[in-house]
């Protein structure tokens, strides 16, 4: 690639200087339609104390339970010789595809790890560090189907993928552009990828995920990376953050290694995670689930280390339940927040970055089921202190489906997270005393120089909820949440406005893109 | 009264016998109807941690600051000469109606408040421990509206009080009747207390309110509780739990005055409670309205001791912001939060029991807003260990109206919460190490031994959600949170039966009624 050079400077440029300026200009045209999203706010550092549910004993009883998982019954890593190679030659023990690790094999490996990473953007202000007191907000990945802004629940296309692209890029509270925000199902499914990676960096200047369905299309990946980034930037640094599930109970596919074997290689960051329904997947109890979410976790974040010492991982959980009516999962209920609790002390103590949570629902349609379940499940992911945040927005359905409206919703929960990690402020103006002075009792604080000060920001402010009177809601047409979401997304969307983009880079990606698919037939299984 | 003595004894009966029993019948009879509530949960004694926003250095800061405005702003005590007579006695400086407190006056009269008590219900199987790590939750307090179950917006009647009363009685996480759950416009207002009253101890045999908006609506009160409970018990014990509001900023008026002392006197617990929309009540920040509500209810909780000491005071608080654009109050939004999560620990570090949250927004509709609000309110308000809470059902419009939808919706979530509060079981079935060796990897554990002796009991069991598939959903009318709700709630009412409660009791009851309505005009003002 004769004009990576180029493009590497053209890039850096680009995330230094117009980038920047294309979105607060985006910003603020919205702002000024009314309901624009806002500012863009850098991830969280979080000013909150961590909400822990176990204890020393608990934790070190699950430890000692996932050791004994991985020496005596161990994890399968199948169809994958390499991979069995590299664990017989790290000293493990092989039997078939089945492994079994030497107690403290894994952790051992896990030292070369990063406890925190930079993520870069192409735009270097949204650029995130994933790990410590850092806390980033994705969009939903994965869903099939969307439901669309006519209120149709239908198979989700390229441009539902560019839609939710320029929504997480528009909202202040989402760091991260995500992956499969869903599946453009209208687009080949070996050419899906390219699709995508290229909707994250044209219509997006956040971070972004990396294909993971097949090697070739992590690589795929790496090189569309290498094209904004440059070859030696992507190789020194982490461009990709991309999602590893576990085939749960303990085992690894094919398909998920070669995805991890590529990003480690290349110095990527990998999300290993168990992708847990309790019950079906893991035991029926918490504790059960957190020992072998625990085990899991090890072996594959481990093998990373197998790969190329030092390349980031996360400790990843996925927590749902299971109806044990039906058999369907659930979300928002007690027994995932308490996983998510476990996990997050689990990974801190392994000296990981955590990812779980985000606003999870199994409801069908953007309602107060779906909400409960939602703010159950952001309340807990944010205690927790989770690093990395999927299905931050817009998840439905238990993730079968993207919605615009619950989108928006969650945006705005995100938003009031965001704000609520800000802690108390201590200062003399948070501690207001003179505004109490001045006010005394039996009058209010209405006009008072302090709250006339403070006006601007002392308050979280809704863009969905409808604070007014019982009457004027009347008026209004007696909207709904979901309905307000809807007005909201049209309006975001109808206001977007591309990120500056450098066009040799963005000739660079589509001639890229172009070779690739002339490369290989259409398949769609 | 010279039934009492009879009256008492079998009251007595009742409370240990045939209530009991009633109450198990009518869940029996509505679970097998389906979607019946299910088995009485006792309180929640929390074996969870607390989460806690403020570090020592904040809480000192505060205190310091509330001990100030205590001693050189001061707080007004209106229109009630013996409550001044009182602080000067006790040595405050009082100016006017403004009592000024030495340092440390208010703390050390609180040193004789219990910081746990028992609320005594006449079945004893429902009386409630509040303090330490309990969690009592009671319904909504106060809306002149209903939003009822044929989707009107109304005013309230006695038929709907005795609805939600019958309602809280059912739900198996609602351990406390509460005390106005809706006013019954429909009954002049002077009497109003009286058909309360009578309706919680008629239609359910948990705990109670008293009422406060007047001294002697406080004492029929009280005269109501020793027809049920017996002169001695009353005096000796406490069986009713009242919501003393301060007018805030930093008065009390002499309508709640006179009904806390009327309670304290009579060994009744007091909720002193600064109402608060932060921005207009209080100082525009977390800490200045922290500090504020410390001095208001150091004020007022200590003068319940200078009318007995040693007579139950609660710590409470009702946090909203208000919206700076509209002056509306606001719900679920990270400020309240806050100020819960530090109002808690002022409240553990003064040794007295703590009151907030509950299940608050400010949505007009059961819609997607009032769950996000409602859980938000609900996450912090049992992670901060809250003792008592208030409106944890129904609340809907900023407390205008309760909503049955609402209502059923949310006692859902208070089950999740008291599931919640369990905790990580660690035993060794909680470990499940053996259905990790049984099922190994690639399988799964829906069949396995541990699974099937957990089934029951293993997670909660939404009463709301809907967690099928889109197409069962769909086939099955595509029905909202609410329609399930709405659904519920008329399954519940109609599986509704009574508990016991003594002819004689009941009898001396409607006597005292009829002896006090006899003796007034009707008011509606």
């Amino acid at each position: 690639m004769s004009d990576n050079v180029a493009v590497e400077q053209e890039a850096g440029g680009g995330r230094r200087g117009r980038a920047d300026r294309g979105g607060g200009a985006a910003a603020r045209r919205a702002a000024r339609s009314g309901g624009g999203p806002g500012t863009q706010l850098t991830y969280i550092k979080r000013q909150i104390p961590l909400y822990e549910v176990l204890g020393e004993e608990g934790l070190a009883l699950i430890e000692a339970n996932a050791d004994t998982v991985l020496q005596e019954i161990g994890i399968e890593f199948r169809d994958d010789a390499e991979a069995l190679a590299l664990w017989k030659e790290a000293g493990a023990d092989i039997k078939g595809e089945r492994v079994r690790f030497p107690k403290g094999l894994p952790r051992s490996l896990l030292k070369t790890a990063p406890p925190v990473y930079t993520q870069h953007a192409r735009n270097p202000a949204r650029s995130v560090e994933i790990g410590g007191k850092g806390t980033v907000f994705a969009p939903v990945y994965g869903p099939p189907f969307v439901r669309d802004l006519d209120g149709n629940r239908r198979y989700a296309t390229i441009e539902d993928f560019r839609n939710f692209v320029k929504l997480a890029y528009m909202a202040p509270s989402i760091h991260h552009s995500g992956g499969t925000v869903c599946e453009p199902v209208d687009v080949p499914v070996n050419k899906r990828h390219l699709d995508m990676v290229y909707s994250h960096i044209k219509y997006s200047d956040k971070p972004f995920m990396g294909s993971v369905t097949a090697p070739e299309r992590a690589e795929d990946t790496v090189a569309m990376a290498k094209i904004v980034f440059g070859d030696d930037f992507v190789e020194n640094n982490t461009v990709l953050t991309s999602l590893i599930n576990a085939n749960s109970p303990m085992v690894f596919d094919e398909t998920m290694l070669g995805a991890l074997k590529v990003y480690a290689r290349h110095n990527q960051a990998c999300i290993v995670t168990p992708f847990i329904l309790a019950g079906a997947m893991s035991p029926v109890t918490v504790a059960g689930t957190l020992t072998q979410v625990l085990a899991e976790v090890l072996a594959g974040a481990a093998f990373t280390q197998l790969i190329r010492p030092g390349a980031p991982v996360l400790f990843g959980t996925f927590a749902s339940s299971i109806s044990m009516q039906s058999g369907a999962p659930t979300f928002g209920t007690p027994e995932p927040s308490l996983v998510s609790y476990g996990a997050a002390q689990l990974a801190r103590r392994l000296g990981l970055p955590f990812r779980t949570g985000g606003s999870l629902c199994a409801s069908k349609i953007p309602d107060a089921q779906a909400a409960y379940e939602s703010a159950n499940t952001l309340n807990s992911t944010i205690l927790a202190g989770t690093n990395f945040v999927l299905h931050s927005a817009g998840w439905l359905e238990g993730g079968l489906a993207s919605c615009y409206e619950k989108f928006m919703m969650d945006v705005d929960q995100l938003g009031m997270s965001q704000k609520f990690a800000e802690g108390v402020d201590l200062s003399e103006n948070g501690q207001a005393m003179e505004a109490i002075r001045q006010v005394g009792p039996g009058s209010h604080y209405l006009g008072c120089d302090h709250t006339q000060a403070n006006f601007q920001t002392a308050f979280y402010r809704s863009s969905i909820a409808d604070n007014n009177s019982y009457e004027q809601w009347q008026a209004e047409g007696e909207k709904s949440a979901s309905q307000r979401a809807n007005e909201l997304a049209r309006r975001w969307l109808e206001s977007y406005e591309a990120p500056y983009l450098d066009p040799a880079i963005d000739e660079a990606l589509t001639d890229f893109i172009a070779g690739k698919k002339n490369s290989m037939p259409d398949a769609f299984t």
